[in-house]
Parts: structure tokens; C-alpha cells; sequence
């Protein structure tokens, strides 16, 4: 990542700001406070690293309003709300020379179908596919070899990146990010056991993705059984996360990496779910709950509650039993010791 | 999702049939009974909601034969046999609008080895690779951006999905469906520890994919360290399963989302793997055995049992052990006051 | 999978070795010591099957220095001095004529923008993309549909499987192989809570996987915030491995299947990491290592410490609960009849 920035560039990407100290040099370089070097910009983002600032070698710290202590010689604190923000809104510009606007157009390698709609500001970049009846909206960047199927709908300013997969009929809001190798719209896991055999049950269902979600890698949203699997708006999904036929999740959830989520369970606005968790089918996950990582949920969870195990529990409770469980040894020798003192009590009262 | 239908032709669907009452209009939606309105068609599927039939604003109902219970004015009642095989019905009738038999042929811009057989009936859809030596059987459909490898073959009436991958040598069996993103005959993972490093040992067996077996979406199959790994007939893998080398799994076998199956490791007919269990190698697990969800397997199971929780046991077991669990601060308290009252009749017994 | 060996051919391959008896015929098979038959190769390669060498149908057989044994009528025992590695040898062989050597050159069908460096010596396959700037080292094959994005960096002697990914701006070393479908650079999950909505975080730093370094397949292995993710050399990851952003994993470690690994998190070389484990953000993992299948590891673990669990804690302990934990329903009932005992001493003490 190469990037040169002036302190004057800086302070006009975080402002408002006060500026403590000066420093004269170019950034080259973004940094943790104990890694960072002359010409690295570096945050105070955890108040647990706070006793790094002073011993940081970093040019320029982005430190928060209740910081105390003055930067050294040709050193320099921006003080700012939110450090962690503030850094964002730096990386943010970093991103736009990662990814610059890429031109409008389709490329020649692209197979688009003539019925498919291309918005005029968009870019459909080579190999990707594009089925009968789709359609791909305003400044939506598809990457290169992304599969948008057949009257699928791509809204506005849209990011895909390659191998991604929009199945038939599905449809993704505006804003909406997609990342490499993520399947929306494969089919949901439903069969009938008849004569010894599974008997598929057609999924002709979609999906909605609605604006603002973000989507990992490797991801996989089944498509309804006949109605619609919903993620709601402003929700990100970690990568490797799996999201059953029907299901609903709510708007502004966090799903962290390898979540799996089972078919026709409905999670809340605002959940937070922890990696490796897993959820049955037919749930009712509350507003704001908060399940932890490799819980295993098996029934509904009420809004706010934070549930933790396998299975899951109300995290108090599971965390009483853990402490419990690791004093069993204990437990077991003191039960051994009454026994032996009731005994004797018996021998000295002759029972 | 569009779809139209009159009465007659959903009776003709789901014949055998018993007609109650009569709906004039045109179904054009399927719902859930208590997401159902006027023109749409519902189900009894599971008898738990049977008190929403008389409450559901649905015109048609697929009842089953022991429902008790007329339909109100302009509805009808359609009794059958299993209500829900009966929507599958329905819902197959609609998935042949979703997905049109693709016409025949390979698309300009696939990439077909010369020495590759294609039936002539089978669809190559766009940006495939189909390498040297390799088959595509009678009316498969490869949908697009599929890769088959050198020599693998690939039965009749198979379905593809984009960037799905059958590598070198590989087979897959008639009527097999394979979502996106799935890759059949990866390496297994095999290495000597030699010289302080991980010498890689190479894996040059294949995977078989029996006859009608279903994969899901971004699933990992390993090829064998030189023999076969196997997904036996009529079994259904959902999105994410992971398959080691050499793994034997059996018959009409249904592994939900996001199980692991450790190397040669055999899986017996029927058996069922509730989502994110894992299985150790090398290890044997019977005919019609069931594993929980989250189940972590490190030993054989035997034919018909029931195994839950990490690591696994037998279920009653494992049930009975949880209740205990949750009993153990009243445990610990109860040792506390026998310990009191020991020390009582031990004063009282001058010991 | 076609091979014909002559025991002479084999015998050059696994030198240095030790003939015993003798076989006329050629190697068609290679299998297991139960499933031999004449013309299989079998191998010695664990203990405990030492008594299945006797009966072993196998014309060929790779037993170790210490076997006693003599081999049958038209049978051959090969003595080496680790059997498994010597059969890794024969494998290797065959790998060749399962992979021959792809001919240098760009597949027309490939984009590969202007400026990217190919070595004149790789193989980029068919329907491949090349970004600008990026490079593709000496002798490297990019197999088919693979993704390398601008800037990035691909070594010498790789091999990329189809659908694999390599983002912008993220190198591979030399050697490095990727299975299908994997992801390399993906976005990191980092959002900061801004006005009730999560705001991206964007994610500049890049992945950086050093040499030796194999890859299993559907792997998502994000780029860091601002600065690199690393897999150190010689490492090997299983199908479906998860690493999040600014992860550091040593060098010659074991990642199995479907392992989780949340941001910041730091792994010492040679650990290794059982299948569908776990771990937390911003922990230290010691070098040497070892954590069990399915743990969950929430906090730093010592060099050479192994644990399991979910919360990990270490083998001997975790054991000893588990070992307690069975034992609790006894547990339960001691704990009642003590309870009546000391209720008869009551009695009779008059207390």
C-alpha cells in the first residue's frame, strides 16, 4: 500500500480536530502504536494501549479528546472524537486509489443477454454473466466474473466481486457489497421422505438483500421455499456465514464469520451473533440479543438477551455452571470426606 | 415469483383429491396460513398450525385426510394424502417456469477441449471449461462458469450451477443437482512430517458422486489419497458440508449445513448429521444413525443411535446430564448444609 | 486412475529399500493390505495393522525396517524406512500423469490487462483474469476462471486452482498452492456503531502468504485494516478455513478443516489446530501448540500447551471434568443418602 499524505491533508480528512504539536514530514505509512516510525500515522483507538502513545514513534497520533499528554519533538496529536472513526475516514481515502471508479461500460468477454438492463453508468467487468430479464443499476461495479441470473435485480452503487452469485428472480438493494465467491439464491434444503427415498421439494422462492448489507466471502443464501429469505437493511454478514431457505434477519445485525442460521428462523433487529454459532429452525431471535461464538440455539431468545453455550443459555447462568463445573473435583473429594465422617459418626453412636 | 393457476388445473396437480367447497378466481401466490390472503393458495403441513385453516384468509388449502373442518364462502379445501408432498407438486410446476429446459449445445464462449464428449442433448452453458477427455452426459445442464477437469465425467440429466468445479477424474452419476461454488475433488489434506516441514503426500484417487444425489452450495468433497471418496445414491448435502478423502458416505443419507466429516470415515444408508457437527476420521458410523447439531463425533456409532453433543453421546444420556448440570449450584449447597450438619452432631457427639 | 508399474520401476522410486521376495508381474492398483488383491501395491504405513500384512492379497508391499515377516509365493515385500513416505513417493509419480506439466503460455480466452508481468514460463488457463500491475512468477499455473487483481503478486511454481481469488495488492510466495474457490484479500469485517447504523471500516492493508504455503479449498483469508495478514511459510490449511484481518499465522503450522481464526489474532509456529476450532480476536497462540477439534479458544495458550473444550481449557483437565461430569448422576444420588444419614444420626442423637 503506498500512500503520502501531508499533515494539512490529514487534518482536513479528520476534522474537526485540534492540532497538538507539529510535524513537518510526509505519512507514508499507517501504523499500531508500537509498530509505528518516524512518518507513520498511528491511533489511540482501545484505552488499554493509552501508556503506548508516550513511547510511540509514530509522526502523527490520532488521540481522543480525553487523552492527556503532550506529543515529543516533531511529533504530532490530532485530537479528535473518535480516533478509530477519524482512522476510517483516512483508510477511506486510501480505498479510493485501491479501488479506483472503475470505467462505465460492459466488457467485450462479459455474455449479457439482449433483454438485460445495464444501467448506462455502470460496469460489467469481463466474464461476468449476466442472464435474460436482469438488471444491474446505477454506478453498480460487478468485478469480473459474476453471475447475475435470470431477472435478478442489482440495485444502484453496488459492489460484486468476482465468482459471485445472484440466482434467478433474486434481487440485491442499493449500496449493496458482495464479496468473492458468496452464492445468493442457491436452493433451500428441503426434501420429503417417501418410498425410503428424499423427494426434492422445489425451492421457487428469492431472496432479498436489502440496501447497505454487506456480505463476506465463500457466503451462502438459500432462496425461499415460495416466498422471500430476507436480510434486512444495513446488515453485514462475516464471511462463510449460511443463512437457511425463509429466513428473516433483521436490519443492523452483525453475523461474524461461519454463522449458521437454519431455515424459517426470524432474528431481530440489531442481533449481534458471535463465529461459529448456530441456530435451529423455526426460531424467534429478539431485537438486540446477543448470542455468543459456537452457542448453539435451540429455542427462542428474547430481545436483549445475551445467551451463551451450547446449548445456549442466559449468559449469567452459563457462566455460573462453567465456574461450578470446574470445582467438580472438589466436590467429588468433599463429598468423599462427609461420607467417611459420617461413618465414624455411626461407629461412635452405634447405628 | 409469477404464477397463475385455476382450481382445476391445482386439482389436476395434486390428484388423488378430495375437492371441498370451490374458489372461482385464479391462485397467483403461495403463503404460509397465517400470511395467506385472497387468491392465494396454503398448506397444512405441519398439525401444530391446525387451528389456522379456519382462520386463514387463503382461497385454497391443501388439507390432509384427517383434517375436521369445512371451508367459508368462495374457499376451498383440497384434502390429500400429505399436504406438503402435495405442494411440492405445485411448487414443481412452478420451478419449470423458473428454470426452462436450456436448449441444447455448447455456448460459443465455453472453452471444450477437442477430445471432450459432449451429448449432444446436454447444455454447455457460458464460460465453462470442459478439459481434455472429459464427458457431459445426456441433457445435462452445466448453467455457466462451470469447470469440468481432464477425464472426470459427468452423468445424465445433471444440473450444474456457476463456478461449481468436478476436477480431474472425478464422476458424478445420473440426475446429481450441484450448487455454486461446490468443489468435487480438491486434494485431501495429507502431509509427512519430514525434516521438520510438512511434505506434502500427493492425493490421487477421485471422488464418485452416486446417482441423485443433491449438493449444496460451496461445498468441499476431497479426492481420495488414492482410492475413492463416495457419496452414495439418493444423499443430500447442504450448503457448506465439508467431505474428507476418503470418506465412505452411504445411501440416501442427509447431512445438513456446515458438517465436517474427517478422513476415511464411513457413514452408513440413512443416516442424518444435524448442521456444524463434526467427525473425527477414521471412524464408522451405522446405518440410520442420527448426530445432533454441533455434535462433535470422535468415536463409532452404532446402526440407529442417536448421538448428541461435544463430544457425543447417546441422547438420553447426554439430556440427562445437561438437567444435572443446570442442578449443580443446588448440589453444591446442599454438600454445604451436610457438611454444617455433620459438624452439629459431631459437637453434639463430643467427636 | 491408470497405472503400470514394474517392481523395478518401483523399487528405483522408493530407494533406498530393502527387497524381499520377488514379483513378476506389473502394478496395476495401488489399495489398502485388506482390499489388495494380485497386482495392488499395499503399504505398512500404522501399527496396528500389522497383522493384516500376513493375509494381505497385495503383490507389492511396503512394510518398515522392523517388520518380521517373510513375504508369500509371487509376492514382494519392500523394506524402507518409513513405508508412508515411500508410498507419498509413488504417489508423486502418479500425480505427474494426473497433472502433466501445462504448456507455458496465456489461454486466449484469458483477460490479462497490458501492463500485468506474466513469466514467460507460466500457464494462465483459460478464462482467467490478470489485473494491472500484477505479476505471475516463473513456471506458476493459474489452471482455469482465476482471479488476480491489480498489483498483486503471485511467486514462482504456484499452482491456482479454478475460482481461486488473489485481491489487489496481495502476494503469494513461491510454491504456494491454492485450492478451488479459495479467497485471497478479501475485505476484513470491521465496522464502527455511528448514528444507530454500522459504518464500514475500510480494510487497505493486504495478505501476505509466504512460501510453501498450501491453501485447501473455499478458504477466506482476509486483508488486513492497514497493514498485512500473513501465513507463514510452510503452513498447510484444510478446506473451509476462515482468517480474519490482521491475523498472523506461523510458520509450518496445521489449520484443519472449517477452523475460525478472528482478527488480530497471532498463531506461534508448528501449532496446530484441530477441525472446526475457534478462536477469539487479538490472542496470542504459543509456538508448538495444539488445539482441539471444535474448542473455542478465548484466551492465550502457552507454547507447546494443548487444549480442548469450548471454552478450551488444557487436555488433562478438560478430560478430568468430562470424566467427573459422567459421573454425576452417582453424584446426585451419594449426595441424597448421605442427606438420609445424617437425618437417622439426627434421630438418634435426639438433635
Amino acid at each position: 500500500m503506498q500512500i503520502s499524505f501531508r499533515l494539512d491533508e490529514l487534518v482536513a480528512m479528520v476534522s474537526p480536530v485540534e492540532v497538538r504539536g507539529a510535524y513537518a514530514g510526509t505519512i507514508g505509512r499507517i501504523a499500531a502504536l508500537d509498530d509505528a516510525e518516524v512518518g507513520s500515522l498511528s491511533f489511540l483507538g482501545n484505552s488499554k494501549y493509552r501508556s503506548s502513545v508516550a513511547t510511540s514513534r509514530a509522526s502523527v497520533i490520532l488521540v481522543p479528546t480525553d487523552y492527556v499528554g503532550e506529543p515529543g519533538p516533531d511529533q504530532c496529536h490530532l485530537v479528535v472524537a473518535q480516533p478509530s472513526v477519524a482512522l476510517a475516514l483516512v483508510c477511506a481515502r486510501i480505498e479510493h486509489s485501491l479501488w479506483p471508479r472503475p470505467t462505465p461500460g460492459v466488457h467485450p468477454s462479459a455474455v449479457v443477454a439482449p433483454d438485460a438492463t445495464i444501467s448506462s453508468s455502470a460496469t460489467v467487468g469481463p466474464l461476468c454473466v449476466i442472464e435474460s430479464g436482469a438488471h444491474v443499476g446505477d454506478r453498480s461495479h460487478l468485478q469480473a466474473q459474476v453471475f447475475v441470473g435470470r431477472n435478478a435485480r442489482v440495485g444502484g452503487d453496488c459492489w460484486l466481486a468476482p465468482s459471485s452469485y445472484v440466482a434467478t428472480e433474486c434481487e440485491l438493494g442499493d449500496r449493496v457489497r458482495v464479496h468473492a465467491g458468496t452464492v445468493i439464491g442457491s436452493d433451500g434444503f428441503g426434501y420429503e421422505f417417501v418410498d425410503g427415498q428424499h423427494a426434492k421439494v422445489p425451492q421457487v422462492g428469492t431472496v432479498v438483500v436489502e440496501a447497505d448489507v454487506e456480505i463476506g466471502a465463500n457466503c451462502t443464501i438459500d432462496r425461499a421455499r415460495f416466498n422471500r429469505t430476507v436480510i434486512g437493511q444495513g446488515t453485514k454478514l462475516d464471511n462463510q456465514v449460511q443463512i437457511g431457505h425463509n429466513v428473516v434477519v433483521g436490519r443492523h445485525c452483525i453475523l461474524c464469520g461461519m454463522v449458521g442460521v437454519s431455515g424459517s428462523t426470524t432474528i431481530g433487529d440489531y442481533a449481534v451473533i458471535g463465529g461459529q454459532a448456530g441456530l435451529a429452525g423455526h426460531l424467534t431471535v429478539g431485537k438486540g440479543a446477543k448470542i455468543g461464538g459456537q452457542a448453539a440455539v435451540t429455542s427462542d431468545i428474547d430481545p436483549g438477551i445475551f445467551v451463551n453455550g451450547s446449548p445456549a443459555l442466559p449468559y449469567q447462568l452459563e457462566r455460573r455452571l462453567l465456574v461450578l463445573n470446574r470445582r467438580l473435583p472438589d466436590l467429588f473429594k468433599k463429598v468423599e470426606s462427609l461420607a467417611a465422617q459420617i461413618d465414624e459418626l455411626k461407629k461412635a453412636s452405634d447405628l
